[in-house]
């Protein structure tokens, strides 16, 4: 499968217009201030399902010929794809399978019930869910949608950016937090078409810096799952097509560290009203930080998510 | 001085264009089939300083006379109007001056002094802040621009409600948080001209029930300072322009209990990803328990603000 390209980006648009929510772009002032630069807010946690994944999600489900789509679609996640997923081929009236470990947080597994989805558990201390998607599709002959390495996805991700880039006009920087990598290859293919002066930088959690890393040694580097905040950024490495688009256009990959994801959170609840979870500061927090310099420069800032279970973000509002 | 009319909500809406966000209108398909309803929410707690009260703030500022800016303003308020007053003076390069009780929180007189505002302290129990806020005026030949029963204020307020009507077209029931009338009164006039169907509802806690008493009554009834842990709304009566307004042509006044407004408060950020104060979510409250029939109805609710302490927001949000 070759990369996807800034005409898949417009087709994924025009597959998610009037589906996908045009999320708001927020200032502040506040923000502004305290670090120099003029950010942009493109509030992704407002999306449906509250993240970015359901764009990709519903993009790839959307793309498939009719006759596909009747044999349904497999995932496997914990997390934002899974319900993206269930979501969205609910939408579509398409039947979807979603494999998630038996240990899943309860009020996951009923959302993603909710939406209609299939559950099948494996155990994640000796099962590789991968093989049991694979599995799956293979039986039913359904198809399998990975949740960041696939053409279709990493195209419905990079609407987000393309409707920043489209309200505000050039960005000097772009900044996106990085599992994966779909939503930051995603944003470089936006803006090396609209934006091509915009560096788009990557931000991981410093307990996961494999993209950091695989970006510095040329190769895809393999991790153990990272001890981090940042659960949707709890990736062991890049996919073959989201590294392909970072070697070849990001500005490059950042680190920020819990505590730094804990200040952008509060920071977000106390002076834009917004509840944003760990992985969804990541990218506000290179800007806080100072990791990525962003003074005197017009910087996008991808707001990536809000899904956090309640009890766990009041805990987080009181930590400091 | 006679109640403004809606050619002063334009005048309002001509004075905070470019100023003033326009703040998002959002939707949620979980709220839509809690109520049966479509529902409309008007983000105010996006709005510069956290609340709706920007609107009227800035507006009454800005409609003075270039000799009577240049004398000042003064506020006598602990809550939203008063930090709205200072950042609004703030931008016009107005001096002014905010009378808050010598006990308010450390947080909410460094907002208004890091707005430039002068903070003079009262004693709540022995002394009337009304009559130091006319002193000082008196002396200094400066503005007291009262936070509700005044043209302005209310002409500015009733902009939340025309940018709603004008994005989402016509509305059977405006819902709106009511203390002392003034967001209730300015939505009114937006909605009496703009969408003249709509039944316009005042929300109150039932703690506080003035407003509603008032409407039955006839007059205006006074009350102790209800307990309620909706802050905006402990006020003790109406206005005489809001309650001149709220007469003529609003559909009434409902309550709502705390436990309401605290459920309605998960649900925002549970659902919407979206900080609202308490008195921010006695709109929506009414529309979740049923206070006022919505069902297969088009409404539009104002949260109107997010303007809360993040300790006391991460306990509310805890408590279940």
């Amino acid at each position: 499968m070759s990369p996807p390209d800034f005409s898949d980006v417009l087709a994924a648009a025009a597959r998610l217009e009037g589906v996908a929510h045009r999320t708001p772009v927020l200032t502040s002032r506040t923000a502004d201030a305290l670090t120099g630069a003029r950010l942009y807010f493109k509030c992704e946690n407002l999306q449906r399902g509250g993240a970015f994944k359901f764009r990709g999600a519903y993009n790839a489900i959307a793309a498939l010929p009719e006759a596909r789509r009747r044999a349904g679609v497999v995932a496997f996640s914990s997390g934002n794809h899974a319900q993206a997923m269930a979501y969205a081929a609910s939408l579509l009236g398409v039947p979807a399978v979603i494999v998630m470990p038996s240990d899943a947080p309860a009020s996951k597994v009923a959302a993603t019930k909710g939406y209609g989805g299939e559950v099948v558990h494996y155990d994640r201390y000796t099962e590789d869910r991968e093989a049991i998607g694979r599995r799956i599709a293979a039986e039913r002959g359904s198809t399998l949608i990975p949740p960041y390495d696939h053409r279709d996805v990493i195209a419905g991700q990079g609407t987000a950016a393309r409707e920043l880039i489209e309200e505000v006009g050039e960005l000097d920087v772009l900044l996106s937090c990085l599992g994966g990598g779909g939503l930051t290859a995603g944003s470089v293919l936006a803006a090396e078409a609209m934006a091509p002066r915009c560096a788009v930088w990557g931000v991981e959690p410093e307990a996961g810096d494999d993209g950091r890393r695989s970006l510095a040694e040329g190769r895809i580097v393999h991790i153990e799952v990272p001890r981090t905040l940042a659960d949707g950024a709890q990736t062991q490495h890049l996919g073959e097509l989201t590294f392909a688009i970072l070697k070849r256009r990001a500005a490059g990959v950042v680190v920020v560290s819990d505590a730094a994801l804990v200040s952008a959170m509060r920071f977000f609840a106390e002076r834009m009203k917004l509840v944003v979870e760990p992985t969804g500061a990541l990218a506000a927090a290179a800007a806080f930080t100072g990791a990525v310099p962003v003074a005197g420069l017009r910087v996008g800032v991808l707001i990536s998510g809000g899904n956090v279970d309640l009890a766990r973000y009041a805990a987080l509002l009181q930590a400091h």
